[in-house]
């Protein structure tokens, strides 16, 4: 057997930024006006890890995080309890119960049967209503004081669906969750996220719940100029060899040099997230030069072009364009799926 | 503090069906002719599992596997230790060189830098020739004695590029992997991966190394009918509710029922693997009956027509099609990326 003490550098990394992560929550926290920011830190903290972006918010002064479900809330409690409030966006299961009545977390009651399973418990919730987007959340109608005798409701909250959209779909949900919250006895009132928050004071509430900004995307404009990038990808060189020209690359042959030049080989590929949209599409980086992406994106391997790094060698290391923005046009996926996809096998480098 | 010890059962899962996995094996090995099949089980086993894969497949009689990095034989070592051999396709950096001279698995070495660092450990290798894919590999008119004296080369192998297709190109680089054999003392030789297997005994040799196959991938024909699916997804309903005509479901309203109809929330969403590409593409599936995916995939959300399965309740669980032609059909996503994007929420459900 071998030492399983000895470190093994991993090839390819996700270099995080820390401060530029607080810095987005700031801003968005200043945008939200009166309300204050919370935090989105579902899926692992949106891929990052849960347990960093919550360290480094706690220090900010977020004090309401949101996951999906109880085992994510498990993952951030050692951090969390006592400092901040926990909510589980997609309800109560009979199967979490037991885990759940002896959580320092709260249900975000998304349904009726949820609400008759969570009312006896003596344990405060959130609420969900469903203002329009369909997905989870009580309808409007089946709200009132029959069906919420009894529940200790912290946060009644709605989502919106296209706030990174100007139609009229926005306004029809502000307008319906005003209307329902009459019905609502609460503490708190939340109804934007990372866009909805650029939509102004009137979609702001008690709290806000921003998500896909805090780790750097935009998806309005208003956030471009306020909103920094938190995550680098970063691969290592495990290979550099010179093509000539008519030199078939990768598979299927999806690029044929048409001159002699240098590549290098990565140690990352579709296994760690950067998927085949990138391939002869993605671009790394140098000094400023553009290192593009070279025929297919393998499993574990990505073939970049060196003419523009011919001082590059093998065991150097070269940064990726993964603005999210960026990296999204380039590869067809979106920001979200990008980021939240990274896989594993990267260490996660926070700074 | 909770009880950490309080199960929270996942709200989506893949089921492996490790007997189908060993009838792969199986099918590969026999089609692999008098050449042993070994199996590729990087990036965590095609991402549903290295240890429980290399498990299976020891107990069928592998005794050959690959994987990506060191991290990746590390992790299956006290599973193959003293039973099968273990190659590191990404060789052997500076970095690496402390864990691999005193770790059971070889390096497969690619490169004339990797060949001079491992010269003088003693132990065994393997090595990568290029024979036209030009990714990793050391090139032909590099190969012969001054090079690989004091080496101790158990697999010389090289990697079909377009094995999927029927193009010049395998022939290509099956005249250059011959020819290169010449100047390449070693124990076995080995070409072909999952597709390679299919194009015949020409292209066998001591050694095959099929990936995807094993997993339940068809990327040729001939596979058709010898390969069996390992991996299905499925996924526990959340919510019903009743849609009205009209009404707008979920993100950016990409599905306006036409018809009042119910629909189910599912916990799974974009965040463990299932991508945006199947949005109002995906299929669910319940007695046989199909239940389509409705609108945007969110993170942590599916959204799918219950029309054809009235009788679910929340709670119960639906499959999900995950046949991985057809979810690549639908997805737009390669059967590769399906596979090793699947996330870490979903637990991993042997039988």
């Amino acid at each position: 057997m071998s030492d399983q003490t000895i470190p093994i550098p991993a090839t390819a990394q996700i270099k995080l930024d820390g401060a530029a992560l607080v810095a987005n929550w700031h801003a968005l926290d200043r945008m939200s006006g009166t309300a204050k920011a919370g935090a989105a830190v579902k899926a692992n903290g949106y891929g990052l890890g849960a347990r960093e972006v919550v360290g480094h918010l706690l220090a900010a002064g977020c004090e309401d995080f949101f996951v999906a479900n109880w085992q994510e809330a498990r993952e951030i409690e050692g951090l969390t309890v006592g400092k901040a409030s926990v909510s589980v966006l997609n309800g109560v299961r009979e199967a979490d119960m037991r885990f759940a009545v002896q959580s320092p977390a709260k249900p975000v009651l998304n349904t009726i049967e949820q609400v008759a399973r969570w009312r006896n418990s003596g344990r405060k919730c959130d609420l969900m209503i469903n203002s329009g987007m369909n997905r989870l959340g009580i309808n409007v109608g089946d709200l009132g004081s029959d069906l919420l005798a009894g529940l200790k409701i912290d946060i009644a909250m709605s989502h919106l669906a296209s706030a990174d959209e100007d139609g009229p779909q926005n306004s029809d949900q502000l307008a319906r969750y005003k209307a329902a919250l009459a019905n609502v006895p609460c503490s708190r009132t939340s109804l934007a996220n990372s866009a909805g928050i650029a939509l102004g004071s009137d979609y702001h509430f008690d709290l806000t719940r921003p998500g896909l900004s805090l780790y750097g995307g935009i998806q309005r404009q208003e956030l471009a100029e306020r909103i920094q990038p938190v995550a680098m990808l970063q691969a290592e060189i495990l290979q550099i060899r010179m093509l000539e020209s008519g030199d078939r690359l990768g598979y299927n042959a999806q690029y044929i040099a048409q001159r002699s030049h240098p590549v290098g080989i990565l140690g990352m590929g579709y296994a760690d997230g950067y998927l085949r949209g990138f391939s002869n599409r993605g671009i790394f980086l140098y000094k400023g030069m553009k290192l593009p992406v070279l025929g297919r994106v393998s499993m574990d391997l990505i073939a970049i072009d060196l003419s523009q790094a011919a001082d590059r060698r093998e065991g150097d290391w070269v940064d990726c364009d993964f603005d999210l923005r960026a990296a999204s046009a380039q590869s067809g996926l979106s920001q979200y799926e990008l980021i939240t996809g990274l896989g594993q096998r990267l260490f996660r480098n926070w700074a």
